[in-house]
């Protein structure tokens, strides 16, 4: 297939406004035989409101509202981080939780953890995508990552929650590790690499 | 890279004993740079007991047992279904739950939905991914998929639970859905779409 015979139309609109959530998935769909835009494009639309109670819900609230908005198909996603010890909080509010700086919200992490008598926790990045098309959803897949909050942030790759992920199969958080590496094993890959494969084969 | 030059050697297993687990991998597979092998070519392994709590527990122990068993990188999946109605019965126990006779599984389904006074029930199909090598876990993934119980089986595509899982995108039971295009949708699809990515990369 070549970009303006596939079945979805010629494009395919990424509709999140986190910076760091899009290089990862513009990244990750290069070369899938439909054009890819973002939101950039569409500087006139407004975001929704994300009332959903989980990654699912929200993931495709947004995606229908956006293609309605848009008039074309539209993929969401909505992804967080869950940590067990915390009642799988900050879960759904995590752009929100404590804040929008970050190394507050790392502090609040470890004070929370240490009023429940520990040091760390298991840990679980979600990302949840949905694909709407003319008014109805037309794919959904999810990711998951699971590892432990580390005991400081460290590294200065990626973004979010990523500096206190740490992911003991590369022994390292996901801080450190380069985008291209990062997205073969994240929450954001494993959704995003399902979307490429339905892209590809549609 | 071409088979042989592959970092994890030039074979990986695919550890599952389930014929119709078995011939939806592989076709996910295809194509990429390492040769998949089954458990077909190493008769003499035994079982291990699924012992895991949840099915990333049960991927995990499956991997490292066979990649040790066989000294070779061995890829494993846990799968089941998860009815809401049902406080997440079946889960992990799917395989052997209420017996091995899928029909009389799905009259069981029936029979505890009308117990619970309801007809049908939200329910999700997860598939957990694990890939292990010299005696870690080197990938992880996760895929979901999500519908409701069917009033009754339908279709004689799939295997499992498929024909009581309702697709609404599809409009249709996966009973009722080709193996291929089941793949672009399905939580085992999502799973190995993620694991076929970080083969082609790592």
């Amino acid at each position: 297939m070549t970009p303006g015979t596939h079945p979805l139309g010629p494009i395919l609109v990424v509709s999140t406004t986190n910076p760091g959530k899009i290089r990862e998935i513009v990244a990750i769909l290069a070369g899938v035989p439909i054009e890819i835009r973002t939101l950039a494009d569409f500087p006139a639309v407004e975001e929704p409101e994300e009332t959903g109670a989980t990654f699912a819900e929200n993931a495709r609230l947004k995606a229908l509202y956006y293609a309605d908005a848009l008039g074309r198909p539209c993929v969401a996603e909505d992804s967080g981080l869950e940590i067990a010890a915390l009642d799988n909080l900050p879960g759904v509010h995590s752009a929100r939780w404590e804040g929008e700086d970050y190394a507050v919200k790392f502090a609040k992490i470890r004070e929370r953890l240490q009023e429940r008598g520990v040091e760390t926790s298991a840990a679980r990045f979600v990302c949840r995508v949905a694909l709407a098309d003319r008014g109805r959803i037309v794919f959904e897949s999810e990711g998951v990552i699971d590892g432990t909050i580390a005991a400081e942030p460290r590294g200065d790759q990626g973004f979010g929650y990523d500096p206190i992920f740490f992911y003991p199969p590369f022994n390292r958080t996901l801080g450190e590790v380069p985008r291209d590496e990062k997205a073969t094993v994240s929450h954001r890959g494993q959704a995003f690499a399902a979307l490429r494969r339905y892209l590809s084969r549609v």
